[in-house]
């Protein structure tokens, strides 16, 4: 059994990137400021973690827009891998590797409630413990196999289907046997997805007329539907739809802002008409599922049937790009922020 | 037991209310024409229906749009109920109740296949069959069973909640205990919500503000929804939701035609951040499940646990303006055509 514990430095200052004000819709760069404190000492039931990598993902626009989760001049909400240094928890020894809400910054003290993984055992790098073994493949894993588990004859349709989830819930469909049809925002990406993710077809929904696309490609209809933008895609893919087929709502990428409301196609005759089922899912409602979803992840990445496609940037000051690219559609896969050699 | 079979004539000419014309949007009086045809006699395997109660209801807006349901000049696709009067069919006798698809005539030439009641001892007056225990009764029953079964303490939510799909969902949520919030179009159908379906609250979504309404209503947000309308009360409603709250589509009265499609606020985000399930339910779906949920539902009417509220008028024309009225608001409960004695 391999460790991937990189080296790390310990610098004696606690650099924080944290948010300096409110964003308006999608947070961007004048949102944040840097700051330096004191590296914080744990107390009783607590930990401090040394963070490695720094996590990016859509869902801060939403805890950047909510003061309760993300107070102004507190570090940025956020996921991050790291390795405990000190812990007054006796459940949690220094060296262990850990997984959970520990912000932008180089040191966090943290409990148990913070984690979402604990990791003493490393079988892959570190680095994917946030990407596909972290909050995004888990989500794919456990979304999918709890709303509409995919099997040989089936068809599933994936929106953002190279990112993160996207590219982790084709994987797993196509392993199951079903048809996987995926849709992204650009010809490399449908590349990827055909060449990395295994995805029967995919498609730029930036060209062509995607209603005719979706019938050609399965003119009976979808049996699933892995949706991640929500717009004016999730109003075609809904007319795409098999009679009694599943939705799963997992995000709203394609809205910059819900403020005000925006309007679409009314969709509830979809819903009625074609028998559908319309689910939400919120990957946080299942903390106390997510090391048997990593362990089933792992065993796939080990085996190789796992695609990770992921970017590292060295440097504090990446984290904000890194951010702002998942709104704009130019990153790729998983972009994490290493920042254990600064 | 008692039987309630009328006395009725037996004409001998077959009268028909045909479909003259695709019906722009609503069905209306204008798309209707009236003609006589031979009284049909059954072939082998099949049965001649003496039709007694014609039955209008929402879903025929979608029959007589479909040429492959309504051809132009064939009598209206409908329920009703009526009596066998001579059978080829060795598992049908002469004088057995039935429920299905006999049109808007006199009488039917019918098959198995056309039934969704055999009722042999009727334990009820005969017009419930197409009511409370008929197609609206059974989507009531098995809709809210199937898909978010009521329980004490929880809160349901239900549109059209004077009609008859609508006021038997209130009456089974009560009697499982749940809190149960009616919304209606008059002030007239909220006094009936309260005093004859015990519905614990009940409001006219006409007047108000209907977000505040529901939100004084259930600040808490409610746990299902039970929707007969679409539209902006779906809007405002979904708004009003609970986390992990479950929404039944059953109709989408609100909305007069679909083409071209309507727009409204968009939805997906609330399915999202309330983890809602939104699930179509089409009662043809469950045809084999009919006999079981007539029998419950019988015997709640039995024990006087099931208010009927229904209206019977006689002669074959009031089936058009019953038809009309069923999506202007002005029925109340439901409207049956009793034509037995013309």
């Amino acid at each position: 059994m391999t460790h991937f514990i990189p080296p790390f430095a310990s610098p004696s200052t606690n650099r924080q990137i944290v948010l300096a004000r409110r964003p308006a819709g999608t947070p961007g760069r004048d949102d944040f400021a840097s700051q330096n404190a004191p590296v914080p000492s744990p107390g009783d039931g607590t930990f401090l973690v040394r963070n490695l990598y720094l996590s990016a993902d859509p869902v801060q626009r939403g805890w950047a827009a909510n003061p309760a989760l993300t107070p102004i001049g507190a570090p940025m909400r956020a996921l991050a891998v790291g390795v405990v240094v000190d812990s007054k928890d006796p459940s949690i020894r220094a060296g262990e590797v850990v997984y959970g809400f520990f912000g932008w910054q180089d040191y966090a003290v943290a409990t148990r409630a913070d984690l979402l993984s604990l990791i003493p055992n490393p079988r892959a790098p570190l680095s994917t413990y946030a990407g596909v073994l972290g909050m995004p493949g888990v989500t794919a894993w456990l979304a999918l196999h709890d709303i509409a588990p995919p099997s040989a004859g089936q068809s599933v349709l994936v929106s953002t289907a190279a990112g993160t989830v996207g590219s982790v819930v084709g994987q797993i469909a196509r392993q199951a046997g079903a048809h996987v049809v995926g849709l992204t925002g650009s010809d490399q990406k449908v590349a990827a997805c055909i060449d990395r993710f295994g995805y029967h077809e995919a498609y730029n929904y930036k060209t062509g007329d995607l209603a005719e696309t979706l019938a050609r490609a399965r003119p009976e209809g979808f049996n699933t539907y892995f949706d991640n933008t929500g717009g004016w895609i999730l109003d075609t893919a809904i007319r795409a739809m098999a009679r009694h087929g599943r939705i799963i709502q997992c995000g709203t990428a394609a809205t910059p802002s819900w403020t005000p409301p925006p309007t679409g196609l009314r969709n509830e005759r979809e819903v009625l008409m074609r028998v559908l089922s319309w689910t939400g899912f919120f990957i946080f409602d299942h903390a106390h599922r997510f090391g048997e979803a990593v362990d089933r992840l792992t065993d796939m990445l080990v085996a190789g049937q796992l695609d990770r496609d992921e970017t590292v940037e060295a440097g504090l000051p990446h984290v904000v790009g890194a951010l702002e690219a998942l709104f704009t559609g130019a990153n790729s896969g998983k972009t994490l922020t290493y920042i254990g050699e600064d």
